[in-house]
Order: structure tokens, then sequence, then C-alpha cells
């Protein structure tokens, strides 16, 4: 194929590539990420870009008007390069680097009770390292290496008849290994259910041991840095899932890794390198070599850990909803391809359902929910609402789809929670009037989940929507800012001159909409729940909220919006990254780990879909706050 | 580098090698293998090669005389080509296919004996095929594949809560296969103490499931082809280790293996190709696919073994002679690179000591010497001799480096059990003139181990050589076949007129040392064996020979020259390949692989050069047939 020349701009980057790729895989190439929500099909319009010179050919044109059209704008997944090109890739279709959302380690909650559930837990690291002198071989002392080895290997242990595997790659250089070290050496081992796996053989040295505590979200990756010694977190990492080439939410993520087994290998691989960068990043910033870091955990939910592991993520998503494998058989790092010590082993978390992954077990684990008698609720909000109700003799579980619209997803201005987000709404009800609070220095340009919450519980004040959602086109401000488009009714909450981008950034009637959808199927979730186990909202002592959204979360706009239940705000509490917490601390805790696996066997979970108790909660929950307004008294 | 072309006669084959390759190696290419006895070190002669046209660059010529070199001949290991060239290869420099000692399961008391022991052991074999149908998942019963699989399994296989593992590979695809499957399925499993292990799921069958039993030696690889159900030898092949292009012997094996990591991978892989190569030929004949190769047991020296798994062998021929591991770990075909099921797991005998290996445990397997008061003396005559004594009480075993004589190394026309070999003789004492047998059809080219034996026996009875191994040049006949060359005393077994070969076949006095230093060395491991647990000679109820050449011995001139001790011929037994059935018998029952696992715990290694004792023994033995007369009684 011959060779285009293509120049990204403003970042003005040139790259060389064949002609027949998509714009969209050169600007990947280019280390340009651009949106494809639908994963690359044509139909979201995310993937918009600016054709300044070329003549591509052009596949499809989805939603784009013939306005647009005219003016060069196309789809990139479905503009194919045909010779040298010059695209200009405007602010609103990139991904671009954000505030990620990492566990927060200096205060709040969740730092108290970790601590205190690794002292409960105990401090016994899934992988050791001993330091061993071996008596030199003789001509009547002459066993094996490897038996010589573990017979002091057992004793040391204290391991009585366990079995001890090593791997045939370090057998293979144990001789060696032994005499140059002149019989003094550090093994490194896993102990686990099955026994002990010796992951390393070494000179003798009293160097620390490292392992990491993974969470794989759809959007963001976490790494933390954990010396197993003490349990602190040396250092942490995250950045962009680079799976998000491939489609925003895990259903197009899935569509996509089905295609071929090739797409189940990019997407695969695409995860890999995201944690792999992190792993470099964290190395290179604490001098630590990669031989160091002897064991991972690794939480997230079903989709995400069936793609890390390449496993065939299919009925994932068709009825009914069926994963691979609940509890995860460890793999080495050398299988994977991650930088670590080769033969080091990854845990994976237990997934309970497709819907209730590893990572909502991480976060039963790091609640402590499964403990004392008291009752506690789980929520984990992201594109999914993932919810948890139990104690230490129950525990239920339950996924309601809220739709990405917490996450930006679907929302006219919607954007994760990025520099340029609204995150803080004001309206002046008299005159609606509405002042800001945006992430980072700049303009604003579009409204993170924790900006919609505040701008509906806002609006519904002023008086701009009813409890419907209905947009109040005859509000007494007679204000500019609410009016009436060919397509549908908005309200402005930033002029174009004001703001980062050349339009006004509005939030619709169809956005707002779109919200009440989404707070309302984590509320009839939380409904159906307790209805299913026959516990009133009262006899609920916690509840914890974790996830992205979580972090900026005001609790009294999403009880007035109907998303949270009108308990005493003393009842909530904010657990940050749950997931990457119960990483670390399985990481840390031999007995956690095995709690872990209890966790993830004895949750119940409920489907939803199945009988008519949520579609009704649902339905009830579709107004603002809630159709029962007895459900919410302090909203009178 | 320039490729040059190679023609190789007489076989008229020409391929293309870059210039600076040896013509040992270029030969290996054309796949015509030249014997290398000392591993190309242009010390062993070998590899003579005449070059009929070429320019090549000599590098050594060992013991070539200056008539040799002025004929073209020369050492292909050390002849560096530099241009075309034409070589022709004379028969005695080539590795010639022979008839490969197979076990003989026609007839004979080990075929006997290893039916009672598979009836005694039990017919469980390690690798198990269950069909399994399950009930469909449904939105209520919703577990994962692999939790659904595995609680059924468990049941089927009365597991109670012994792990069961899978590998990620099969989990990868395990969804697809169980719907396209429609859930009625076939798993095959491995069942091992540290629990079961899934090595393949398919859509359900009743095809039968076979398993490969594997004899490595360090000249001949051996494999059977096992039905799993009913415990019978399907077929079998055997052929050359081609890894006697890197040495004849298993310390010029290991000097090569140790001179650098690609080394260690070529001699690997050059094993693995022979076991590839064997099993193609077996499943092409019987029309079986691979994926049906479910396990296999290998049984090899301790070289052969940890060469076969890429282990370092430095220390095996290093004072103390310490082999890397005893026991070995399982695994994977995959990981091995063998034509099987990917997932098959293939398990080694384990090792006493580096020169007593897993061949010997499997040997001792299956003579059942650790059962019953009986004492038993097992013999395994190849390059080395090792020796097993012992009962259900108590287990030693050492080994005496034989030579290379019974072999044919190191012996003027000595080769190995292939058509042309003499394997009898019989000697007139009057005239000496000669009868000979040779294998095959053709004529007399050199002489077996088996014909050594006879050949040695019949110049002693004919006085032609005295007990010392002395040649009788004044023998009343006056015949000619015994005469006085140049170099050393000789006697023709084979005029050139009547052999192969252009040469007078002849057995010089050299030759005749060399098989009294050899029969010595086993005779004194007996007896040191012996001394050691104070076992009188007489006490010993039954001798079992294997090995190559234990099928053509001769039990009566095998005394007569001491090789063997001087009891009533009924108490010997030939077993023929002992390593190959061991691996049979362990393939299809998990009680013999746990016997042989504790077999090679319990027995004793004896290092003989520790002491005078062996040295003693020794050079009391290097007479025909004894120094101490009174231990040959029957050859007054
Ligand atoms: S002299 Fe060439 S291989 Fe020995
Ligand atoms: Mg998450
Ligand atoms: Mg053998």
């Amino acid at each position: 194929m011959p060779i285009a020349q293509i120049k990204f701009m403003p970042d003005n980057r040139i790259i060389q590539v064949e002609e027949g790729t998509t714009l969209l895989a050169a600007a990947a190439q280019a280390e340009i990420f651009i949106k494809s929500g639908c994963g690359g099909k044509g139909t979201c319009g995310a993937c918009k870009v600016v054709v300044q010179s070329g003549e591509p050919q052009v596949t499809g044109t989805g939603n784009l008007t013939p306005d647009q059209l005219s003016k060069g704008v196309r789809l990139a997944c479905k503009t194919i390069i045909q010779g040298d090109m010059i695209i200009e890739v405007p602010p609103e279709s990139r991904l671009q680097e954000h505030q990620v959302l990492l566990g927060d380690t200096q205060k709040g909650l969740l730092q108290e009770s970790e601590h205190d559930l690794l002292e409960t837990f105990g401090h016994h690291p899934l992988a050791t390292k001993q330091r061993i002198v071996l008596s030199s071989p003789t001509l009547t002392e002459n066993t094996s290496d490897w038996a010589r080895l573990t017979m002091e290997l057992r004793r040391v242990l204290k391991a009585g008849d366990r079995p001890i595997h090593i791997p045939l790659s370090i057998l293979q250089n144990l001789p060696e290994t032994l005499r140059k070290a002149n019989w003094d050496i550090s093994v490194t081992l896993t102990d686990l259910e099955s026994g002990f796996t010796v992951t390393h053989v070494e000179a003798g040295n009293n160097n620390p041991l490292f392992g990491l505590a993974i969470d794989i979200g759809t959007t963001t990756v976490v790494v933390y840095l954990i010396d197993l010694s003490n349990g602190k977190i040396v250092d942490q990492q995250g950045s962009y899932n680079k799976q998000a080439r491939y489609g925003d939410d895990v259903i197009s993520r899935i569509v996509y890794a089905v295609e071929s087994e090739e797409n189940l290998q990019l997407i695969r691989q695409a995860v890999v390198e995201t944690i792999n960068d992190l792993v470099d990043k964290l190395l290179s910033r604490q001098s630590i070599p990669q031989t160091d870091i002897s064991s991972a955990v690794v939480a997230g939910n079903t989709t995400m850990t069936q793609l890390f592991l390449g496993v065939d993520p299919k009925y994932i998503r068709l009825e009914p909803y069926i994963p691979t494998m609940s509890t995860v058989p460890s793999v080495t790092a050398r299988d994977l391809g991650l930088h670590m010590l080769p033969e080091a082993l990854v845990h994976c978390y237990p997934s309970v359902a497709s819907y209730v992954g590893g990572d909502i077990v991480a976060g039963t684990l790091v609640t402590d929910l499964a403990n004392g008698e008291d009752i506690t609720l789980f929520i984990d909000i992201g594109t999914n609402g993932e919810i948890v109700l139990g104690n230490q003799d129950w525990l239920v579980s339950c996924a309601c789809s809220a739709g990405p619209s917490f996450e930006g997803g679907g929302i006219t201005f919607g954007m994760r929670a990025m520099p340029g987000a609204i995150e803080r709404v004001v309206i002046d009800s008299d005159t609606l009037d509405v002042s800001l609070k945006v992430i980072g220095k700049g303009l604003p340009v579009g409204i993170c989940g924790s900006g919609l919450v505040d701008c509906l519980a806002k609006m519904l004040s002023a008086g701009i929507i009813d409890r419907a959602g209905n947009f109040q086109l005859g509000h007494p401000s007679g204000s500019e800012r609410l009016r009436e488009t060919a397509d549908d009714k908005e309200f402005v909450l930033a002029w174009a001159h004001q703001a980062g981008g050349q339009k006004d950034v509005v939030i619709t009637e169809n956005d707002v909409k779109n919200i009440i959808r989404a707070k309302g199927a984590i509320y009839a979730g939380i409904r159906s729940l307790l209805n299913m186990v026959a516990v009133d909202l009262e006899m609920i002592s916690r509840i914890v909220i974790a996830g992205g959204f979580g972090n900026y979360l005001n609790v009294h706009d999403s009880v007035r919006i109907g998303l949270l239940p009108d308990l005493e705000p003393e009842r909530f509490e904010f657990i940050g990254n749950s997931s990457v917490k119960g990483a670390r601390l399985a990481l840390l805790s031999q007995r956690a780990w095995r709690e872990a696996e209890e966790l993830g066997r004895k949750m119940t979970y409920v489907e939803l879909s199945v009988g008519a108790t949520f579609m009704d909660e649902y339905v009830s929950a579709l107004f603002l706050p809630h159709t029962d307004l007895s459900l919410f008294p302090s909203c009178h």
C-alpha cells in the first residue's frame, strides 16, 4: 500500500500511514485520541474532524448536516485515507488527559477504615521473600538442587506437606543461580490455597519487595505501587484506559472485541499497554527494577477483567448475561505481558455476575460491609450503577443500567470530570443568572456528572423545569437563557463569548430527561433491592458511595433530584476509588484475599430485568425527586 | 555471507549454505547425519569425509594420516566451507537408521509381569475424559460458565474439595465452546496430587483418549502410542536421538549445551524434533488428531531429562555431580513444543542422582523390584551401566562409567546394533576359522556389543587371548587372522573381500582391553553394591538386564567374560526397554506414578568414586572372567 502523510492540527503532528487506514486509526497512531462512542460504527457522531486538505474516501456521514459536510466536517471512523491530508481535530472530539480520580490517601473515612481492615485481616502479603542459606552439596550429601532448596523452604515456611511449586523457567537456571550466589539466596514465593509457588530465585539480598494494586476501570486505570513489607503506598499513577479507542463503554468494547480474534487481542493489548505505561512511570520515578515487583492484584468490572485476560466477552451482553468465570485463576505476568517479574502471579478479583464484577467485590471488602449486624448500602456510580446491600449474614447485589449520563455521555455538552468541565452551578431564581465553578483554570467547555446533578437541582428550585423535567418556557424572569430551538428546549449555562468553544454551553430538555432516567434507574435499583430483602430505608446504617462521580458529589443535591435516598447526611460516606483500595488490601493480606473470594461466592446477584418490581420502581422514580414525595420528606 | 552450493555424494543431495559453515553442520542441514563422537572438537576422527572438489578452509586434521590427507580425506567438523564443493560421505562416517530396540510386546517375561503390574496398580490413567451435559443458564440460574462446569465436574469426579485448575487458554474460549456444543461437552482432565487440571474442553464425544509413553535414550528415542481406555499399545515407533549431531554421549552433549544459551536451545530442540517426528508418524499412521493426545510420561536419564526441559545441565558433570531436580514439575505440551493437545501435561520420571535417572526409576518400577522380600539386581547396560539392588525394604543404586564399548564406541570396528553389525561369532579353536552372524542381509562392516561379548568369550576359549586380554601371537594354528601391525596386534574377523567395507574387519588388542575395562566396571559396580549392603551373590533371586545391549546378550558368554555374575541362567531375565515400559505404566496408573515418585525418593544413590572399594573391585575384574576364579565356578 502506498504511504500517505497526515498532518493533525492544531497539534501540528505529522505521521506516515498506509493508504486505506481510517483517520480514527491514524490519529491513534499519532497519539491523538479521538472519541468514538459507537466503537467506529459511524453512528455516534463523536469522532468529528475537519478535513482541511486532501481527498479521502468517505464511507459514511452518519448524522452530519449538509452544512457541516460542506465545511469539511467528516467522521474520522468513516474516512479512509487515500493520500496526503491536513486534518483539524476540534477539542470536543478529543479524549483529553483529565483529573484522574485517584484513591484519596490523604484524608477521608476510607483511609481510616482501610487501615483498620489491614489490622483486622493481618499483614501477610500474598507474596513474600525468604532469605535462605543452603549448605553446599558434596559427594555424599548429593541431593538435587531443587530438593535441597525445597527442604529448607519447607522448614522456614513451616509448610508442612503443602505443595511448593516451581515454574520450569526458574528451574532452568537454578543451578547457576545457586552457585553464583554461593548458596546464599533470596526466594520470592506466593502463598495461595493451592500451595506455594516460587516466583523468583536470586542472590541473597534484603531489598524490599513490591506489589501492584490495579484498578481497571472502563474509563480510567489506576495503579498503586505498594511496599509489601509495611503496606505503604509508595507511589500511585492513573491514566485513561487506552481501550477507549475502541469504544466508550463496555458494550461497545464487547461489540468490537467479538468481531474477530484479532480485535480481542488488540483490545487486550490496549489495557496491558495502559498498565505497563503506568508501571514504567512508577518504577522509573522510584528507581525500582521490574524484578522487584513480585505480585499484583487487579480489580475491574467483569468485562474489563475478561478483556484484560483475553477471555471471550461475547455472552456478557447477551441474555441471560453469563460471565465466563467467577473466581479467576492466577496468571503469570509473563503470560499477560506485564512489566513485572516474569513469573510473578497476577490475581484478579472474582466477579459475582456479568454486571457485578471484581471492582464491586473489592469495594464490598473495603467498606467492611459483611462485618457486624448493621446494614450497609454500597453504591458504585459509573456508566452502570452497581449496588450491594447487606451485613455479616447476607449480601445482595444488582446492577442498573444508568446510562453514561453521569460520566457525560449522551448529554449535549456532557464531558468527564476534566479541565473545562462545569462542576458546580448556582442559578438565581429571579433572574436565572448563572454562576459556575469550572475544573481547572480555563473557560467552561462542557459539564460533568457532579455539575449535572447540581444543575438539575438548581433548575428545579428555580422553576426552570417541573418535577417531570419539562422546561417551563413561560418562566417569569423572561430570561433569554431559557429558549426554544428548532430541535429542543434548552437553558444556556454559559454564553459562547464566555465559553471555551465557539458555542453557547447549554443543557437541553432531552439532556434533563436522560439524567432523570439515569438517576431513576439507580434509585429504582436501590428500592428493588430493599423490597427484595424487606429492608426499610431507615434500617440502613451507612450508605457508602464510590466511583469517579462520587468524588465531587453533592449529597444534598443528589437527594433533591432523587438520586440518593433521603437520609441524614451523616449516614453517607464517600469512599473514592474503592476498587484499587480493595486490590491493595488483598495484596497485603492472605486473609483478605480469601475473604474476597468468599465474598464473591456469598453475594447473591439479582437480575433486575426479571419481574415487574424494577420497572414499577423505575417509572415511579422518573420524577424529581420521585412520584411518591413521602419518600423525600426533606425536600418539601 | 556469500552462499555456497554443496553436493553430497553418493546421495547426490545439493544444498545452499552460507560460507563459514562447517561441513558437519552443512551435512546435518542436508539431513545427512555424520558421526561426531567428540561433538565436533576434531579429536575423535569419526566425521571423516572425502573432498572431491572445492577449496575449503581446514582448521584441524586430528589423527588423519598424510596418506588420507593426500586422498582428500578431511574431518567434517574442522572443514569450513569457502565456496562450492562436492563431498563424499563414506558409509562408516554415517549415523544410519538402525534396528531400534523397541520394547518387546510380543513375548518375554516382562510382558507378563507388566500386565500383572497394571492389574496390581490399577488402571486409572493420569488423564481421563468426562462426558458432561450441563443445564443451560437462565436469568435466574446465572452462575458463570466455569462455576457451572466446576460444580458438575466436582460431582462427577467425586472431587470433594480438591482443587480443579483450568488454564487461561481454555477459559478464553470456554463460552463459545460450551454454547456451540449446546452444553454437551467432553472435558479432559489430569489428576495429580496437587489436584485436577483441565487440559481440554470440546464438543461431547466418545472418541478414545490417547497418551504417549516416551523413552528418551542418549542414542535412541522410542514412543508408544497408548489407548488410555484399555491400556493397549496401539502403535510404536523409534528412531535415533537427533541430539547425536552434538555428541555421542551425555558428557559431550553437556559440554556442547553449556557453551551458550543458544546451544542449549538447539540441543533441546533436537530431541523435541525427534519426538515430534515419531509422534507425527504414529498419528498419521493411526489417523488420530493431535488433540486426542492428552498426556505423556517421559523416562530418560538425568541429562536427557534436563536437556529435554532446557534445564542447565552443567553441574551434572562437575563434582559433586548434582542434578537440578529429582522430582520434575509437570509441564504443558505447549511450553515444550510437543505435537499434542497444547495444554496436555507432560510428566517426567524423577531422577535419583546425576547418573541414576528417570529411566532407571522406570525400570525399577516395571521390574517390580521393590515388592516382596526377594532381592533383585537390576542392570541397565548402555554407555553407563546403572545398577539397582534391593527389595521392598531397601533400594541402593549406583552408576559405573562403562564407557561406550558395548554400544560400539572406542572400538576400531565398533558400531551399534544395525544392519552390517556382527552379532554372533564362532571361532574354530584349531584353525581359528571364523563363522559370523550379521544383522540384516548385507556383508559385515563392523561389530556391535553383543558380537563383542561373543567374540571375547570365543577368543579366550580358542587361546587367541589370555585372561588379561593379551594377544597370543604364537598360536599353534599359525592362522594369518592373528597378526601384528605397526600399531597393534589384531585378529581378523572378516577379510576385506567378504566385508562391506574395503578393509579387513578386525578386533585389536586395544579393543579387547577396552571391553575388559567396560565389563570390569559393571562387574565391580555390582560387587561394590553387594558389599555395601552385605548381600551375598547367592541371596539374589533375580538378575534383570535391560537396555539396547540386553536384547542380543548371550548370558553364557557374558558370564564367561565376567560381565555378569556366575549364577544359574534361570535367575536372569531380559526386559528390553524397561524405560518406555515404565513410562506406559505410569501413564495408565495414578498409583504407579505415585509409586514411581516414591521410588525416586526411597532409592539410595551410592557414589562409587568415594572410598577405595570400587577401585579395588575394578582392578580385580580386569581379568577374564576375574582375578578371583572362585567367583566364576562354572568357568573352570
Ligand atoms: S573429529 Fe570431527 S566430530 Fe570428532
Ligand atoms: Mg470503577
Ligand atoms: Mg535407555
